[in-house]
């Protein structure tokens, strides 16, 4: 085994920071290599590793694995605790998982990624209200299920807290009304080494992807 | 064990082909129930079983799972030979299955699955044009490496060939251009029991639902 994760800029790829902080929970190593968004090269660069013209993609000695979920389930296939032990925890996990992956649109085209800004005035979309409310009610209601085995969704770190760690750093980045549940589990990311770590790369990274800055300074 | 799946409208619910087909051919046991789209009581019923308000919904006694993906995973824990044995082919089978899962967006919104719709007319923009050609060239590479196995993506069945099954029947409904091998393809399903047994549900079916009905008949 020979891992190399091919990602996109830090401060905006929301998919590559999925499997990056799973593979840092696992405690898989494995090399990195960004491909910046934006730049003249950036799609000859993706279109070389990648089958779908799109990153993430996790390269294994000479197999590629791409999309973030995918990614995610080879890497719990080495390290199994990267989802809920219990088979039924694990179905929910992977459902939210799931519904992450695939939903939540209005969300994600609305508030992109952006570790750099710093509650930014929008004004979101019903839509986009609505993702906010479902997200709470999923956060809330898993972490009151397994508190006691830890501050994460099911207790202990999955996949699924990867799965949301974007949503995280876009409700920190955007002004937007946050219930105390919310505050609970972002506190929770902000107090772990491996995101902290993504976190410090992207705020020292100085480039700027104009179509990727929302909201108002 | 026991398994309930809740489907929408057959016709239309190219999410619940998708776990349905997989049920179906790894020969579990289900009981399903079909929620009718835009019925007076849809969402009612819908929210009922599902936490994401969204068919299909997978119940196992008492617990729910949601989202097709999800529950396909679930299914591949009590059969697991629905993903390839293989850790380098099924790590790929996961890759174009969640590729299928969040992507392709302008084709299902622009040739939403019918299955009573017969080679209408519609003219598509670039980007589902582009999906086309991505989708013929996933089909075409992986049937040509696994083709000594069998006719399905990875040779035999796999949760990648229900991933791709709503596909097959959009291919059907719209008059677009195939190739060879997408038409190859398109006979492994219109040959397989399981797929005929929807198609014959829906066909059957007389509802309407005129927002996805789209075309030129």
């Amino acid at each position: 085994m020979s891992l190399t994760l091919y990602l996109g800029t830090k401060n905006y790829s929301s998919w590559s920071l999925r499997p990056w902080l799973a593979a840092k929970h696992a405690g898989i190593h494995f090399k990195e290599v960004i491909i910046d968004f934006d730049q003249p090269d950036t799609t000859s660069r993706i279109y070389a590793i990648s089958p779908s013209g799109k990153v993430p993609v996790l390269v294994d000695v000479d197999v590629k694995i791409w999309d973030s979920l995918a990614i995610c389930e080879y890497l719990a296939e080495i390290a199994p605790h990267l989802w809920p032990s219990d088979q039924y925890s694990r179905a929910i996990a992977r459902s939210i998982s799931a519904e992450m992956h695939s939903g939540f649109v209005a969300l994600r085209n609305e508030m992109p990624m952006n570790v750099r800004a710093k509650q930014r005035a929008l004004v979101l979309s019903d839509a986009a209200q609505h993702d906010l409310v479902r997200i709470d009610q999923i956060w809330t209601d898993l972490r009151q299920q397994y508190q006691l085995q830890g501050p994460w969704l099911f207790g202990k770190f999955t996949i699924a807290d990867a799965m949301f760690a974007p949503v995280v750093i876009r409700l920190n980045a955007y002004a937007v009304n946050l219930t105390l549940s919310m505050r609970a589990y972002m506190e929770t990311f902000y107090n772990d080494s491996a995101f902290l770590e993504w976190i410090k790369d992207a705020e020292q990274d100085t480039l700027i992807v104009p179509r990727l800055e929302c909201g108002q300074v």
